[in-house]
């Protein structure tokens, strides 16, 4: 069939086949089929949808559309982890170093962060000389020798995705939860990780703002991977307000390395252990969720997950002396104090926002061709169900251009809904699915 | 707006201005609208739809997107007819001679066939010599003079349409109903006329299929030209089975001929009337449709309407001696009779087949590029209701190749129903509607 029945087919409604499927990827990826007959078929799927098993097959041939990594030369089952992405999200910087320790080979391709969210790779760049493309056999190495090897995406994994990605970009059509699973999981397939786990965050600083959403999409996810082979599970979990309290490449690192020491924010740390649990488990490293979340305890208050992250850190060529004193990291010029106008309870912050305010101090990228200051962001002195009095600071602001401070601080005390109520805390882990 | 807002737009069923139109239009035309992102539009409209300002604003767009035909310099209220295209539809060659014989002045832009239904311009160009590139001098002089002038289309009218077209028709967008209207309504108003009668053909061998879509497609041209000042009529006519009973270029000429004589089909003399009585008192010739009606079969019976078409071809170039002798016109060397395998009466007609037949022989064009053979075709023996006995000729083939006789046989006897019981003759005008 010519891409233009295929087209026609989907507006209809009907289902495309594997092999018409592999035909429309290949022909993209080759340049047979033009972006304009391409960009009409991802406007028909965001009407008609896409079933299950096309989800899949989408994803597989996006998957095998170019290099795949063969991780059979490391030892163990190989757990990977994604997140969707979300604001002062640090959990992998602590969960990777952290069930290393405990015996689970990680070998992590890992994205740089684009618009509000932002991403592993960058906030590790804040260790000077810190190396994140590497060859083949080092990464494989590297786990095979401390357990832990963290490297920046390959041009050449999922090709096709990225075309397609792009494409999607400037039509509008990116929205769509079957693309969204399928671009996510091409990626993890090609990654040749034996299991995956997904942190699905849910709320309003998330690309999925409702539940529903969220778990919608976990469904996708999950099941993509469980037809492709793969073990899988899935964490829904809290992004109605940012994740610990760190906002910004540097800042987060600081909070990442004080949880790996056991004195980080507590909805941070019990992020990364129910993950880190599901982890352990997957890789065989522990016989249920209790003993692996135990194990994993232990390793943040012994000191062995802050080791296992010193020498990952100086295995990629980054300065440890950074970590050992984070005065060290990159630091803004510039500190300023938000005050609170009123007493009372945080009822509720501007998630999305927040990031914004970060991305407009230089720590995030527009476009793909920004250069970020790793030293700026936003650190946060109250979060939900707190009590503030008039006066107290909500939240400091790093920056290193004064003239972008007023509007930084007009937006940050505006993102804080301040109510006379006693507001609660919301549940960070929503819903685990498997 | 970013053309990337305008089609999230569409997509959430929302309405677009007319600025955002125009800067939409403009933006293609001038290229830094991409095809990609023009394609996903066209794909959301197909889901969403426009509203009627949507479509009139779209229609204006692109009608001035490029030239137009001023027409002020000829005398009189000009109007123009349109046909959606049917098999064997040769209306325009003898109602453009024959109310330019009652003095309604006829300045038509026309255009070639393309896939089943055949042009006008084809047709004209059966007569040697014939030509329809005519300088806008010459084009203004010949109506003014003797009240009828048909030209090809100028690659520079509404070429906003042109393009547009080119894409839906590569991406699965062609379908839309308001997308056709304001394609086709677009080339009229840029075409100049002050009125505009509409032949919407419904039935197997329309563009058109069901009476209901027919209606709702001449109900958004209505709009559309009436919105832009223009005096409307449509009428939706029969194309359940070809009009007349020759489907070919020469073949069409040839009834064409005999109609303007008073000697043609039943049913064309009366789509003929019908139509020509509407244009006729639209530009002030007749006080109403009886007494244009009167005028104009008067002219049929009389030999001024025939008259007409004669100096009309000559003043274009065209060899009348084609005219007065018909046997002069393109000849096929072979004709075949296909015989009644049965005895009964015709109950249906295939008649896009019966397009797609005379296609086969080389009377029309598969892509933009073919060249037709204009002596080539089919003429009926036999329509709807009639009687038939078994060996009694349906229809004959006009060809130029031997071998492709057979299948065009095969193909012929198969596109007639042929019923015990006695059939009725269809209805052959459906409604008029202003």
């Amino acid at each position: 069939m010519s891409m233009y029945d295929l087209i026609v087919k989907k507006k209809r409604g009907e289902t495309l086949t594997k092999d018409e499927i592999n035909e429309m990827i290949a022909g993209y990826v080759g340049g047979s089929v033009p972006d304009y007959q391409m960009s009409a078929m991802m406007m028909a799927i965001c009407f008609q949808g896409m079933t299950e098993e096309e989800t899949v097959n989408l994803t597989l041939a996006m998957a095998e559309s170019g290099e795949r990594l063969d991780l059979s030369a490391i030892k163990g089952i190989k757990v990977d982890k994604h997140s969707t992405g979300g604001v002062g999200d640090k959990t992998s910087l602590v969960l990777a170093p952290l069930v290393a320790s405990v015996g689970v080979p990680v070998a992590k391709m890992s994205g740089r962060g684009l618009g509000h969210t932002g991403g592993t790779i960058d906030k590790l760049e804040s260790f000077s000389g810190f190396r994140t493309s590497l060859s083949e056999e080092e990464f494989i190495n590297n786990v095979n020798r401390i357990h832990i090897a963290v490297a920046g995406q390959t041009a050449n994994l999922a090709p096709a995705d990225k075309k397609l990605y792009a494409l999607r970009d400037v039509t509008g059509t990116v929205d769509q939860m079957s693309l969204i699973a399928s671009s996510i999981m091409s990626k993890k397939l090609a990654s040749g990780a034996d299991a995956i786990v997904l942190d699905v965050k849910t709320g309003d600083g998330a690309f999925m703002k409702s539940q529903e959403d969220s778990e919608a999409l976990a469904r996708e996810m999950l099941s993509i991977g469980q037809l492709a082979g793969r073990q899988m599970a899935a964490v829904i979990s809290d992004m109605d307000q940012p994740l610990g309290y760190a906002v910004g490449n540097a800042l987060e690192i600081k909070e990442a390395v004080d949880t790996l020491k056991g004195k980080g924010p507590k909805d941070l740390e019990e992020l990364v252990l129910t993950l880190g649990a599901l982890m352990t488990v997957m890789a065989g490293e522990a016989k249920d969720e209790d003993e692996a979340r135990l194990l994993l305890k232990n390793n943040l208050y012994n000191g062995k997950a802050y080791d296992t992250f010193l020498t990952f850190i100086e295995a990629q060529g980054g300065d440890i002396r950074q970590a050992e004193d984070t005065s060290l990291l990159p630091e803004a010029s510039i500190t300023a104090e938000v005050p609170s106008e009123y007493s009372g309870y945080i009822a509720d912050i501007a998630t999305e926002e927040i990031g914004k305010i970060s991305l407009l101090l230089g720590g995030g990228r527009e476009t793909k061709e920004s250069k970020i200051d790793l030293a700026v962001g936003v650190a946060l002195k109250k979060k939900k169900g707190d009590a503030v009095r008039k006066g107290e600071t909500l939240a400091v602001i790093h920056a290193n251009h004064p003239e972008k401070v007023a509007a930084a601080r007009k937006r940050l005390a505006a993102a804080y809904t301040i109510s006379k109520e006693p507001a609660e805390k919301p549940k960070l882990i929503k819903k685990i699915m498997k």
